[in-house]
């Protein structure tokens, strides 16, 4: 069984006292999760067991990165569940924190990345990146892993993760995995919970419309306008895809790009039903 | 001769082999200075010595903390008589970044404590803690000391750099150390350097008038508007003194305070002559 933390100051006395050994220091990998663990997250984990000796993974929904009108007291949870992954996967040690651990009485303090965080996601999130990057800067703190598993599934908030250590000077290495799908194309994600069953068959249209862009440019196809218009016409030809957030093309440094080419990333939003998805496909 | 760094590679590489030594961690003390070091430096740097086992003095001047219209550009260097004053004094590992050490190319990281860092100085200098919160963030995370040395002449920044630890769950510990004066009580300050010999003998106004502030506190006065006029009369009755930006008092949290007590403290901020100086005392 993986040891359980709830406090940052024992989950840091336990993990200095294991990580300096014999002159040498222990690789720490982590995983930092908001639980409801999927096959996404066991990819993350299964990709720190590799590279690392302690695999750490954190189970914390944040409440500062959910908007007011969002999802934050209907997001699953189910920490038992999480505990047996974790324990199956041979997670070393699992960081359960509360509120309290997380922001202190009389808290103030937050890390944000300029720029990058108002664009995508933050246009339609406002504060959601502050949430993401202060939550993740306190936790990288807790935990101060050498390398940090993140989802290419969330391919603003790691670029914006990435800037973040950088430019803190976070002695961390980011690794990014690739987005793991269901048998569908569906991207994992805990909110495919809230699909019913026929708002779930709808979602792979999202998978779908990001082939079909692939396939546009590969047929030579550069105009955003053109491959955004034919996406739209696609999803919206499915019940229950209520509304497109966006459709947008970036380069690595999330530049938003008019004229695509290969390499560069195509990410979306959809509202299926009462549910928001994100996904996204590199050219 | 303590050994010098550059880049914040080069720096962690250095520490993490001598840090991790058979089993046991040893304990690193840092001093964030902007050079042009004076007896309060030392003074910090004296206590690192005696209670840490390698003691780190950064040494760099922040373009971020100074207003537009301020003395970035004039503000004292001379990293000769530093380095031979780290040298003197036994210091370990001396810190010379350059700006785009600190600063990657595209940097958009801000680290803020709110609240705290719009009042008093913050009021007067907009933008500046965002400066010096960020910068520390980025040197605690290249040096990742044990504990940290500030001086309690820059109270303000003191508290609010202890709440961005708190906050940010940082895995270091502040030491405040007393402010260090002139014989004749004028704290020391780099900025003391840009004072004409006339306008430093009546800076020595400032360490008077808190020490007149404290006096009529011990003989019962509370009212910090009938204090605050008297160190304004008295002030004011020095040549040079050409403004006083604000006198207040606060507690421990920096909270303002209309009415004081013992424990509370007094923060002033005075132009002499084109130089700006603060100071602070407990009461």
């Amino acid at each position: 069984m993986p040891i359980l933390f709830k406090r940052v100051r024992e989950l840091r006395n336990y993990l200095e006292s294991v990580r300096c050994d014999r002159g040498k220091n222990k690789l720490v990998g982590f995983v930092p999760t908001m639980g409801y663990l999927h096959e996404g997250h066991i990819e993350l984990i299964k990709r720190s067991k590799l590279q690392n000796d302690i695999t750490v993974v954190s189970i914390y929904v944040n409440p500062t990165q959910f908007g007011e009108n969002e999802d934050y007291d209907r997001y699953p949870r189910d920490i038992d569940r999480d505990l047996a992954i974790c324990n199956e996967q041979g997670v070393d040690v699992v960081f359960v924190p509360d509120d309290k651990e997380i922001y202190p009485n009389g808290f103030q303090t937050v890390v944000m990345v300029e720029g990058l965080s108002d664009i995508l996601e933050g246009k339609f999130r406002p504060g959601h990146f502050k949430g993401v990057t202060t939550v993740v800067t306190k936790l990288i703190n807790a935990v101060m892993p050498d390398r940090l598993y993140l989802g290419e599934k969330d391919f603003q908030q790691m670029v914006i993760i990435k800037r973040m250590i950088e430019d803190l000077l976070l002695p961390v290495e980011i690794v990014p995995v690739p987005t793991v799908r269901d048998k569908d194309g569906l991207a994992m994600s805990s909110r495919n919970t809230y699909l019913s069953e026929d708002e779930r068959k709808s979602a792979t249209a999202i998978y779908k419309s990001l082939l079909l862009a692939k396939e546009m440019v590969s047929n030579g196809e550069r105009r955003m306008n053109t491959i955004r218009k034919r996406m739209e016409e696609f999803l919206k030809s499915h019940p229950h895809i209520k509304k497109i957030d966006y459709i947008e093309a970036c380069d690595n440094q999330l530049n938003i790009k008019e004229e695509v080419s290969k390499g560069d990333r195509i990410l979306i939003a959809v509202w299926v039903g009462n549910t928001r998805l994100i996904d996204n496909m590199e050219l």
